[in-house]
């Protein structure tokens, strides 16, 4: 099979070598020349096989995906597939594929799970669309796969491979909060004297053993204490969209939403709401309150 | 190494036939003569051959531990062990430690991890108390526990066994319910067809990959849709104690505090703090209210 393969970033590199491993014929285009197989979209498009032409975009969610894909529209023709395995939002899926389908190009979302590791350990693979369009893209599917029995889902129609990958993000934001709390428990009791080699026994024969906790026991035999790594998490956007999907479905979603803001807690240097928490205890109780950051301290009102 | 072992339901009884087949030899007491060795604690401490010798007390937490452990303080004598390898709170271990050292006794907790799968696994085993006493012990933690490398840690000091698998525990309930948000979430949208297989396809690769997806994959390939379930789930004690010790040690616990009120929240037929929020909806508002539970409907205020 011939593919090709728009953005070769940290992701698409890695993949485009894992397809070659597998004898796919991958032709790759970035806008880095260094990284580049062709100088453009066209000669990418013009070097695939005719029909049916499969492109997969592997670029940033957003303007960068819709822009790639709607050039593509103008370049691919009647039965060729475009797959989206960007971490693209579900909304934008059918968007993709209505303008797609004015010309008869078929669409694929694709979730990709398997960031660093996905080369040697293959990636988890969630695809949203027909089946005629998936099938023609399985040879991909197969080679970026972990083997052929694992991590492959056609999820549904079009948006149901982004939808569940990010509902899989959803998920990973809940559980990396629930270990980071009982990490953190753990490390403020006396009695307990070596939380990382605690957490170590839990990786075999427990409940709660999981790659996320092989990860974290890795980073603390790397850094006990943590004390290289500054308490600040970013978000990538999908812990937001599990949450907003969540409230357009009117599903409880508790623990997703809390692990979402404790991100947002951790990255403001001054919490606008706990001013405010301070500022009423002060004003019912006489409570005092710390002074404002860089500034001398504030007298409680009433003393 | 001769054990007595004290409580021989669910978790004491496989662990007797994995500490049997290991070469230990384990004198069994239960109050169900159809389980027991011996007939009597009395007898159970006898049969045990001088200095020292270990008891391992596994019944449940509460009334029924302190008063098994209140008797072996009084059939032990110096440089004996007892072990609790329940489920006890981790504030109970001071007190038992305290009770057995009046007559020279040792004392270690164990927080046990395994349920019904430990027998064949092996119990992943969390141990507090002073390193001599856990050394007097170690042949019957080697013989649980799944392999030589793996599931034992000597925690620290005395409650440090009961209070980190406490917290495996709260972590566990977060866990839990983060991937049951994801679920529903999953299933509420028509664009995924096939929420089980989705979740399966988890298993390999994937970030959220751990032996808890496995469980949740496994009951939706017995039962798809969990049709045969109630959304009903009863808590244990170590979720509630995780959330104390969070207090009592001020750490921001929001997704395990979260799991634990879902919990609750799944408990009850009717919820006084949502007829609350109604009644409160209906006298700003002129909201309409649903009529109380097997009665007829309220006619909203205003109307």
């Amino acid at each position: 099979m011939h593919i090709g393969l728009v953005g070769l970033g940290k992701m698409g590199g890695n993949m485009r070598t894992r397809m070659r491993n597998a004898g796919l014929t991958v032709i790759g285009f970035d806008r880095d020349p260094e990284l580049s197989d062709v100088d453009s979209l066209e000669e990418l498009v013009e070097q695939l096989p005719a029909s049916p032409k499969v492109v997969w975009v592997m670029v940033p969610h957003g303007e960068p995906t819709h822009s790639t894909i709607q050039r593509l529209s103008e370049l691919l023709g009647p039965g060729d597939v475009v797959v989206d395995g960007g971490n693209s939002r579900w909304t934008d899926d059918e968007v993709h594929a209505a303008l797609l389908a004015k010309k008869g190009i078929g669409y694929v979302d694709c979730g990709v799970s398997g960031g660093v590791w996905g080369l040697e350990n293959g990636y988890a693979l969630m695809a949203g669309g027909s089946a005629e369009d998936v099938a023609k893209v399985q040879p991909a599917f197969d080679a970026l796969r972990p083997d052929a029995e694992n991590g492959f889902v056609h999820a549904g129609s079009v948006g149901a491979g982004h939808f569940s990958k990010m509902v899989h993000n959803g998920i990973e934001y809940a559980m990396m909060q629930a270990y980071a709390e009982g990490y953190e428990l753990l490390s403020k009791v006396d009695m307990v004297e070596n939380v990382t080699e605690v957490l170590n026994s839990w990786r075999v024969g427990t409940v709660v053993r999981s790659w996320l906790l092989d990860l974290l026991v890795k980073a603390l035999q790397e850094d006990p204490g943590l004390s290289e790594i500054r308490g600040y998490a970013e978000d990538s956007g999908e812990g937001r969209w599990t949450v907003e999907a969540a409230i357009a479905n009117a599903v409880p979603a508790p623990t997703i939403a809390a692990s979402l803001f404790a991100r947002f807690v951790s990255r403001q240097d001054e919490s606008p709401a706990m001013q405010a928490v301070a500022a009423m205890r002060r004003q019912f109780g006489g409570h005092a309150v710390r002074a404002a950051r860089e500034s001398p301290e504030v007298p409680p009102a009433g003393e």
